[in-house]
């Protein structure tokens, strides 16, 4: 089954390989240059994670802005910080001389913020190697600023290591490299770092209206998150987006004694359970009427690219602890191709030790719905709505006041959190997808893993919606980085590899 | 509706009341002479709250025991402490010439755990006055000890001050009054008080064993819980029993990212929700198969009972802010004639401001069922288990291990809580019940409220089960007196009518 869907594959999406010497060339030609320049590439890196990044800490961003303007310059870019209402976004121009296309870099400075204390190291923003794993018990390796040569399994440990700091290095790092064998870029290279996307880019939107004549493209080529757990090269086409709601179902005024009032008084948890089980069967489908509106068959070589990519399902399984998943015959790609619906909070009264026989006076449930590009997040939430009030549901907006309670048997407060986030996904048949995935073809020898729909929310996906022009992510990290939480950390061999994979999308 | 009703229950259930000058005088003879001793009456009741009763405060629950034995001897008692695994029983006899029967009155002295930070005085032992109710805004009178008259609105504030110190005093008074006006009670009176029924009366069963020549009787009177709220004299047959168990359902092992695994990966919150509303219906009907099994209709004169009981269910609701009840048209004397679903707790993951979007890794829910006299617990259980077997739940005790994990899809961990406590009923149309109600309507020319089964628990519910003859509550306290919680508090009105309440028992 494989083989024949590898097959199709490569027929359909990469008709314009040819594993010519010139490309293979490339890929040892990189290789060869960041061997020679490890020190100065990780060096690189970790002056830049040296500087606190959080989106709030206003002057270390102002040291960051400056820092990378300078970076930026010396590998040849014509740098400005442009204004926005929050943090600057910090852009870069490097034109081509000959280039008909011009592709814009996305990337983010601002890293999430830290809690030192589970840190195993003195600062997240000290960055320590260490020959691998934390978890795995890896040990930390002395001198990392005097070391020539990094082992690929080794790891620099600091906040934005991964995310998102390195792939800025190595954009850098990539250019370099092909300079030094005489090669350009066969594109217009435009750079553009965010310096709040872990707050949620916030200023992006207008920033994006008062800038468009900097932020003008052909493609973007957005350079977050991590590649596939399989290691290989990843090309991600799109993201679900969010629709996060907080359902709070309304009983007394006060917890009633369960023995006097139980059979009288309705229960919010009862209530608030029935209207979540009407939403959802034992299958897996949302019975929401309109949930799934919009979405159409996969293309052939859509379904071919998901059956392509190598998920280790049964190992998922394992780690999780799971027999089964939720819609039988379902695989994770596919799953990730539809919009969701999960519970990811229940609150009622008390369980466990301060459990009391009450009937509660509320129940809540925190539901987020995992958008696609076919159900964005308005019309979602009117169908949410719509299905809520057939249940017999009296929706408000705050606690209800003793008239709304004398009014209506069952009241629900329904509450959004920041309007949701919509999907976007570029088609992995235009042309600038097509170019991308055959470069990376022709430099590895093997088509890069091809991931329609990434499961996550990217808080760019408004952007993208916005700029008018494709946008596709090229990760270049590792998947366990602890993106987010504490000890995060950058595998070496597998940057050092996306040094390759950015040179090739360069010259693609 | 009612007036008929009215007519059926003189009709069935005072056949015997003739309005004789002597019942009548025996009310006005009880009033006049607790009128004239209300200071005494009341010296009595706070010497005996003056002693700390937590179940576990064994050097205080030992002062206990000598305070009550000598008070019972004060007023005619032989006394013994029955030793138990526990705290002692206080165990009193009172023969009475040519008496056939025996009335054995149950009360106890030991009394909830206090938290003296949230009551409005010194000391929950040190019992204070006040011209009201506290939260109604009642001052307190200063000079408690030195008073002979109280109001019937006053109140005085202790813990146990209602639950349940004064009955056993009401009970001496009641006698002294009978003795100070030439009447003598038409029963042996034997007197049993309890030192742990607030720990859950751990040593009760055992001790009835060992004890069993003292405890026989004709009849039982428990001395606990409040008069209806109409503050009518009460006569309660029975209460609902609890069987308390916690649901959790297992998903993954930890939390994952509802975006990278949301539809591929089982949500334990919505199997949890599935299950919960498998078990109740829209309309309030509990689904679980043979959960209403044994019920019979009510005979008609218990019928009349549960119509001529006054609930305001119109002031409850407004006092709740509900609109309607569970079962429309179900009263709540109805509603709690019934075995109950109650969902008192859920809790999965996080809502709110410390809400994540995962895929939580369980999902609990804490239910209380609340049992009659016909659903014992231990059948009720089984039903339940099989239910949740029947909607594909495997059931463990204990948190599932890999193997379990690999081998089921649904897991569920079910916990009882302490093995339930069954229901007890004595019925309404037993002959002591009847002389009792006779009696009561004798002395105050109405029939007293009559409570079919209460719906909270009594955890004497076993031993009632146990002793093997008729139980009837006769409650003498205040509906509002904040039992078990802060500032618990006694009417003086309702207990001074209660001393006449326990005459008419004492004489029936």
């Amino acid at each position: 089954m494989r083989t024949r869907l590898t097959l199709v594959v490569a027929v359909v999406l990469c008709t314009v390989v040819v594993l010519t010497g010139q490309s293979r060339d490339l890929r040892e030609d990189v290789e060869r240059w960041v061997s020679a320049h490890q020190r100065t590439v990780v060096g690189e890196l970790t002056a830049l994670l040296s500087i606190p990044n959080a989106a709030a800490d206003t002057p270390n961003i102002a040291r960051n802005v400056e820092a990378l303007r300078a970076m930026l310059a010396r590998h040849g870019f014509r740098t400005e910080a442009l204004a926005t209402s929050g943090n600057p976004l910090v852009y870069g121009e490097l034109p081509v001389p000959g280039a008909t296309r011009t592709l814009l870099f996305y990337a983010h400075y601002d890293g999430q913020p830290v809690d030192p204390k589970g840190w195993k190291q003195a600062s997240p923003f000290t960055p320590i190697l260490r020959d691998g794993r934390l978890e795995d018990g890896a040990h930390e390796l002395p001198n990392l600023a005097a070391r020539d040569r990094f082992e690929p399994d080794w790891r620099i440990y600091a906040r934005s290591a991964s995310d998102d700091k390195s792939p800025i290095v190595a954009l850098c790092a990539a250019l370099d490299a092909l300079k030094s064998t005489g090669r350009a870029p066969t594109s217009n290279i435009h750079v553009v770092l965010d310096g709040e996307e872990e707050a949620g880019s916030p200023s992006m939107l207008s920033a994006i209206a008062q800038h468009r004549d900097r932020l003008k493209a052909d493609a973007m080529v957005i350079l977050d998150g991590p590649v596939h757990p399989s290691g290989r090269p990843t090309v991600v086409f799109g993201a679900r987006g969010i629709l996060a709601i907080e359902l709070t179902v309304f009983g007394p005024k006060f917890g009633l004694h369960s023995g006097h009032y139980g059979n009288w008084v309705r229960n919010p948890a009862f209530e608030l359970v029935r209207l979540l089980a009407s939403m959802k069967d034992d299958s897996g489908r949302v019975l929401v009427p309109g949930f799934y509106d919009g979405l159409e068959p996969l293309a052939p070589e859509e379904r071919a690219m998901l059956d392509e990519v190598p998920d280790d399902e049964a190992a998922l399984q394992k780690l999780f602890g799971i027999s089964g998943t939720e819609q039988a015959g379902l695989s994770l790609q596919d799953a990730v191709q539809r919009p969701s619906l999960n519970v990811c909070g229940l609150s009622s009264a008390f369980v466990g030790a301060n459990s009391r026989t009450i009937i509660p006076d509320r129940a809540i449930a925190a539901l987020d719905i995992r958008l696609v590009k076919e159900t964005p997040s308005g019309p979602m939430l009117e169908r949410i709505k719509a299905h809520i009030a057939r249940q017999g549901f009296f929706i408000v907006d705050r606690d209800p006041d003793d008239a709304t309670r004398a009014a209506h048997a069952r009241i629900v407060k329904l509450a959004v959190e920041a309007g949701g986030t919509n999907a976007y996904r570029t088609s992995p048949l235009a042309a600038e997808s097509r170019q991308m995935v055959a470069a990376l073809t022709r430099v590895f020898g093997l088509a890069p893993v091809q991931i329609r729909t990434s499961g996550g929310t990217v808080p760019i996906a408004p952007f993208i919606d916005q700029v008018g022009f494709p946008a596709v992510s090229v990760p270049i990290v590792n998947f366990d980085n602890n993106q987010h939480g504490e000890n995060e950390n950058l595998r070496l061999g597998t940057f050092f590899t996306g040094i390759a994979t950015l040179a090739a999308v360069l010259t693609m």
